[in-house]
């Protein structure tokens, strides 16, 4: 089970890690990703309903929002976080936090994106909690993305790199096959995801695995091929968000561009 | 979470409840699922890789398998089961084993059914493995269902009796009031699966929770309500298996009746 099925990295990704891996470019990647964070914490209003994102863009805004609650300019913020790591990142800033039970409507959600095409589709789920924040935008009545103008893409799986797919632990390398299959005509080729320290699969919060998807050419109408992922038995949830950001957030060069859903 | 969400019975699952605790018809229908499973194993040719299925139908199934093996009228056979319990069952019976992963094109499975359509269409799961067989029955050449006469139905959801939903453990509340809201218009009641011993949420064999769903109208399009169901996150997968089944043996009574997917 520590192998990875179908350890193939396609070019365009190798090159993307080693452009990311620069110091300097990662310094400046972090500032845009900073910039975006701090626009979109502008949406909340005391007394709302947060859904609070994960990774390194959202990370910004999760620090933002404590920082806002410290100073006296928030108050009585309820925080609903997308992952354990996200969960005590709030915790360790003093945003109280609850959880979809309780708080079943989240007035706003902030989550940044690894993917975003130009009808403002989404890929999430890079950083390993794509269902919890996907389960939490979904109940979101505005979900604020926020990216740096890396992150922008002709279309979904343009950027080369992985589109992921939770699935169940049993017989993953059948279900990571069908997936291939699925979007054969896209030259897909499907790789569990593994820890780099150890080799052995990554387990989500879920206690599932993920399958990493990449495409040399567009999968064509995306809310059939969320459907074509989702009915594949063993499949828990797919990485497309489509239709889901109602504003996205983007922090480049040439300063800070606000998109909404037409 | 040791409580049951919405914990309503409707009043006709009761009622079924009561007549099949009643020692003499649950024998009499015992023996009917033997019947019927005797049945299909007629369909098992040597050397084939075989879908064992999961419930007290199946399991007639799987013991008729092991007996043909033993006697030396089968051979070379492979089953992959679906279940943890079947696993061991068919352990017991001597039939040697083997997963998805390995044996990725199954050419017969045979598992029972909760309830039949006049389209063949299922609903299964009610025993617990509606993942693991589904993933095993969707890889099948040929799925052969087997039931007594009493899981025949005018319409899915018709017997009064669940129509399982298998979900993340994470705020499984908000998922189960999504599905109820998802089917509000045929009166759903959707409630978390317990066990009756314990009272604690029951965990599949993946390691996640059972939403029940009681309809008491029919929820029309069974393909759409599928991709409804499956487009909500924090679902894993359903218990409707639709366009699935190639025979179904349904012994009554008047004695077995051969049905075929036209």
């Amino acid at each position: 089970m520590a192998t990875a099925y179908a350890p193939h990295f396609i070019a365009s990704q190798k090159a993307a890690a080693q452009t990311m891996s620069s110091p300097s470019l990662t310094m400046a990647q972090d500032e845009l990703k900073k910039i975006a964070a701090y626009k979109a914490v502008e949406f909340v209003e005391s007394g709302m309903v947060v859904g609070l994102g994960t990774g390194s863009t959202a990370k910004h805004a999760v620090d933002r929002i404590g920082e806002l609650l410290q100073q006296g300019v928030l108050s009585t913020i309820v925080g609903i976080p997308t992952s354990m790591k996200t969960h005590e990142q709030a915790l360790s800033v003093n945003i109280p936090l609850s959880d979809l039970d309780t708080h079943p409507v989240i007035d706003l959600a902030i989550d940044g994106a690894d993917e975003v095409d130009p009808d403002l589709n989404l890929v999430k789920g890079r950083g390993g909690s794509l269902l919890r924040e996907k389960m939490i935008e979904f109940a979101s009545k505005k979900f604020v993305v926020i990216v740096d103008e890396s992150k922008l893409v002709d279309y979904i799986g343009g950027s080369g790199l992985a589109m992921p797919v939770e699935v169940v632990p049993f017989c993953w390398k059948f279900t990571a096959q069908r997936l291939q299959l699925l979007f054969e005509e896209a030259g897909c080729v499907a790789e569990l995801r593994t820890c780099p320290e150890t080799g052995d699969p990554f387990v989500t919060d879920n206690r599932n695995y993920t399958i990493d998807l990449f495409f040399k050419k567009s999968i064509g109408d995306l809310k059939a091929a969320g459907d074509a992922i989702l009915r594949l038995p063993g499949v828990v949830e797919h990485g497309l968000f489509v239709d889901m950001a109602t504003v996205v957030i983007v922090a480049g060069d040439g300063g800070v561009t606000v998109k909404n859903k037409s």
